[in-house]
């Protein structure tokens, strides 16, 4: 019996005890659910996850996609017979409307479901997830014959999704894209152009693949605000919904990652020639929208990927976390210090202190991170459904602000848990015997794409924090000031803790106002990458004060776990922000400054 | 033209600016040697490793040793290819005598020399240098007859050698091997075990392996004070030196691990009578000094280890440097902030401040660590070679207190160097296309093998600082102190820097006593991986004052560099430990009292 990927009695702690997601169904749209829905929607997850993901990850991983002889993708059989059941059990249209087959679950609900499949296989669980973001953009902004054309194919999973951005000469720089949409008579277009990085770009796994494309009509605006979106199918859909001839998108070849190997990841060409639609080459797309708002629409899209970036990053800390532990438990090696008879039983793992720093770390990253995600979720549904306008602006404001973090936070440290539970295997977590190595190869993944870390800083520091005048950070301020009185009122340890926080969420003001204060947008962002990495952390504090007042007064292992992991957190991890503000209150010019040449 | 894996550049300031290895030759070992012969066995490294090593290092990678259908070890041939032209070239035998046909390289040039390889390709250097700390261990404490028979054969390249210490049961707690070694009337002994982890354990890159392998003889002491140490040859060496019938050694399986594939690494069973030596089963072994002291004898040879762990895990991460360094000087992409025409031309990445700032942590990570690796050869090129008995000592004191950190510090630092170079290069770095993902995970070895990192913390502050009545640690603080007062004399930047080491490391000296004035071991001991962590840091702030100090007012894009890397390091690394050094003097309970129920 492996261990667990996830921790249900945790999620449960999170969604009902904390975060009180019950109290949604008081709402017309998740009026349906109840607790017990929502539970069942957890335990198909598991139950999927467990029986149909988590048995192929490591030969997914150990078998990567490749090229077959007639040029189609091939992928281990295991893969789609996941893919489908998952469809099956309706998990793609999980947030949907019911009017187009979803389940309107709340979006809370929905990524403690998904982190089931993302703990046990980050690879196979891309591509639904992928599908139900294009679907949801095609949703939003498509007409209604578009949104009939490809939207319920993709909720029953017959065909599958694609976000193409990146170029080969465009990565992060989406200003640079090349790809070009010339209009014909028919009000279609013809797309020419090379995409990069495509996440499930070409596979067998569907009918049909949707490739929402990123491109630029001829006499538009130069940079950023001349991209618009076209709609790419890979066949071609008759208005009868069988499927016609293939498009011109070409498969030039595969990425052969370190990990996250599971997940196809190609570079297309558009309008090659390949194959010639109508006679002759070029991509037929569809615009999506209107022109030149493309960037926008993606944008959408690429705040729910950055969340759902932090989930992944975090499920998979949470499955390493758990087969460390299961490991630590039960593998008898050395003998606690000062311990004289060399006769004596081998102790096991979690006996030795240092073995225990490693599971606290873990837990306490891992649990701050899930946390973090959820109430990031919570903070969607808040947006989407909360009885007052008001209460849907604060929400979607402090959900701007904290994006980057979500994002950035899980990827930088459940990485470094994923390592720590290599280390608590010693020897045995270096080897492909165990899983943890796979874990930490994919959670590398994270703190690149959609968007790397030094991009989500420049977004935290260089707008989230201003906009609006800075009415983000002063309501995250507030925010956790609320938390803080709960604290300082709970008293002993909790408003020690509270006070703590306090002090760290006063720092982050006042540094962020000496940064602005220069009034030199390269000096204040200078060492941007630095104030995103203190801000996580004093969020994530946060996280683990709002945790310790769920917890309150109860006894019980479990919670005594919480309080662990929260001390464990305030006084190993959150004391690391000092010299980060501090560097940052000196207006440090050490990297702005460094001259190229003396590398 | 790939980038270089290491800088000669750097290496010669190291060598000669500031160590002034030079004056090693006026020590009689040494006085056939000079600058011009450095400099040649550095070129013939830096050629043979570039033009040999590199150049299969991802296909060793990509194709790691497997068992043939016969039952043998393949491994691609350009390994064996290239450890021919390494072993013909002498360098096996650089640190040896003369007399036994080496080159009585000094210590610190000798690693320099072993840096090239193990920076240009992990795998394949593993089995030379695992082969030369064999036939050291050999020439100390073996008979006549045994140096004779295994060292120059050993030294010649013609069979290479094993350490066996491991055993499934017993990774890091070696009281608990139970290979046993039977003792037989012609004074050899039959010797039956598993043996784990075992590199270069079975192969036919040399006609012969020579193992030494832990075992207990029966009746001996219990624990570590029983164990004892044998030569198992994989064949016997007849008395003119051809080889004879194949001992009772098996090759049980192969290890498939994440990185570090290239070496082959082996699960043995020793005597379980797959081959039968004369008549009946059991390994043939022979006694290497004398009984019980087997620990002692490997003890030696694993602190040349642990430096030799620094050392790789420094190489892995000079080289992804220097291939993120390339990059980031060749690749556009983006503008500069506040760059208002998307159509002006992308700038080297390089260009952008949060890619310098993971430019300059990289160097400052991996030349601090340079430096401390070719200090500590140098101290042990003092220890063995010094004029007077007293330097001799001090030396060796010295390097007992800074051996820990020489292997546990590079192998955490120069990991995370590899990560930021991954994140330079972004979706590039993370695809097999380049070279940094297989860097950092060869490199996630380095802070297992050779005792774990928390293994190194105990040692630190269990052992080496108190030792001798603190007299390492006092030897310590008096050579950082040395080194602060010259800086203080040097005025200007250099002097504030000198200042905020000797903060530094009276806090050492502080913290050190706050945590062995509570008479509780297991409470001074509970945070020692914290404790080794922040003492290593302020060591490599050490070792960037002295780097400074070297440089002195020359000008020059190389010597602004090492300013703008120590800098870097003073002003964004060493603050790090301010908040290590408050928890360990808080004395802090968390981990020690974590219940293991909680988890």
């Amino acid at each position: 019996m492996p261990a667990p990927v996830l921790s249900r009695r945790d999620l449960d702690f999170l969604l009902y005890d904390w975060l009180d997601v019950e109290s949604l169904t008081s709402r017309p749209r998740f009026a349906e659910h109840s607790r017990e829905t929502f539970g069942a929607v957890l335990d198909v997850s598991a139950d999927i996850a467990t029986k149909h993901f988590a048995t192929h990850n490591k030969k997914a991983d150990a078998q990567e996609p490749r090229i077959g002889e007639d040029g189609r993708v091939e992928i281990i059989p295991e893969v789609k017979a996941a893919l489908d059941l998952f469809s099956k059990a309706g998990l793609i249209a999980g947030g949907f409307d019911e009017a187009v087959g979803g389940m309107q679950l709340p979006v809370t609900v929905l990524r403690a479901s998904m982190a089931w499949f993302q703990a046990a296989n980050a690879g196979t669980s891309a591509y639904p997830f992928l599908t139900a973001a294009n679907a949801g953009l095609l949703a939003a902004h498509g007409s209604d014959e578009q949104i009939a054309t490809f939207v319920p194919a993709m909720l029953e999973g017959r065909f599958f999704g694609t976000m193409c951005l990146s170029e080969p000469q465009a990565g992060s720089s989406l200003a640079d894209i090349t790809t070009k949409a010339a209009p014909e008579d028919d009000g279609t277009y013809r797309l020419t152009g090379t995409k990069m990085w495509i996440s499930g770009g070409d596979h067998e796994l569907t009918e049909n693949i949707v490739h929402l494309v990123l491109a630029k009509i001829p006499g538009g605006p130069a940079g950023v605000k001349g991209i618009s979106l076209f709609i790419v199918p890979k066949y071609f859909v008759n208005a009868d919904g069988t499927l016609g001839d293939r498009n011109d998108v070409a498969l030039v070849g595969l990425n052969h990652k370190m990990g996250n190997r599971g997940t196809t990841n190609t570079l297309l060409n558009f309008g090659e020639g390949t194959h010639t639609p109508g006679g002759r080459a070029g991509a037929v797309g569809y615009l999506l929208g209107e022109p030149n708002k493309g960037l926008s629409y993606m944008f959408h899209m690429m705040n729910e990927a950055r969340i759902g970036v932090g989930f992944l990053a975090t499920a998979l800390g949470y499955a390493g976390y758990q087969q460390s532990l299961e490991y630590a438990r039960t593998r008898a090696q050395g003998r606690p210090l000062g311990a004289k008879d060399p006769q004596a039983p081998q102790v096991p793992l979690i006996e030795h202190t240092d073995v225990r720093r490693m599971l606290l770390a873990q837990k306490s990253y891992v649990e701050g991170a899930l946390a973090l995600g959820l109430y990031c979720s919570k903070l969607v549904d808040e947006q989407q459904t909360a009885a007052d306008a008001e209460s849907r602006s604060r929400a979607g404001l402090l959900l701007d602000v904290l994006t980057p973090i979500a994002k950035s936070w899980p990827s930088q440290w459940c990485l470094e848990a994923n390592s720590l539970a290599i280390q608590v295997l010693g020897g045995y977590g270096y080897t492909r015997e165990f899983d943890v190595e796979q874990y930490y190869r994919d959670n590398r993944l994270n703190p690149i794409h959609e968007g790397t870390h030094g991009i989500q800083g420049l977004d935290l520091l260089g707008r989230k924090v201003v906009m609006q005048g800075g009415a983000g950070l002063a309501l995250l301020g507030e925010t956790i000031g609320a938390t803080v009185a709960k604290g300082l009122a709970a008293g002993g340890e909790t408003a020690a803790t509270a006070e703590q926080l306090h002090a760290a969420v006063t720092r982050v003001g006042e540094t962020t106002a000496a940064l602005w204060s220069t009034g030199d947008p390269a000096l204040a962002l200078a060492n941007s990458t630095v104030y995103l990495e203190a801000v996580g952390h004093v969020v994530v504090a946060w996280m683990w004060l709002e945790q310790l007042l769920a917890v309150g007064e109860r006894a019980g292992a479990f919670f005594d776990g919480k309080r662990a992991a929260a001390r464990y957190f305030y006084r190993f991890e959150l004391p690391r922000t000092g010299p980060q503000f501090d560097l940052l209150a000196s207006l440090d010019r050490t990297t702005l400054d460094a001259d190229p040449a003396g590398f």
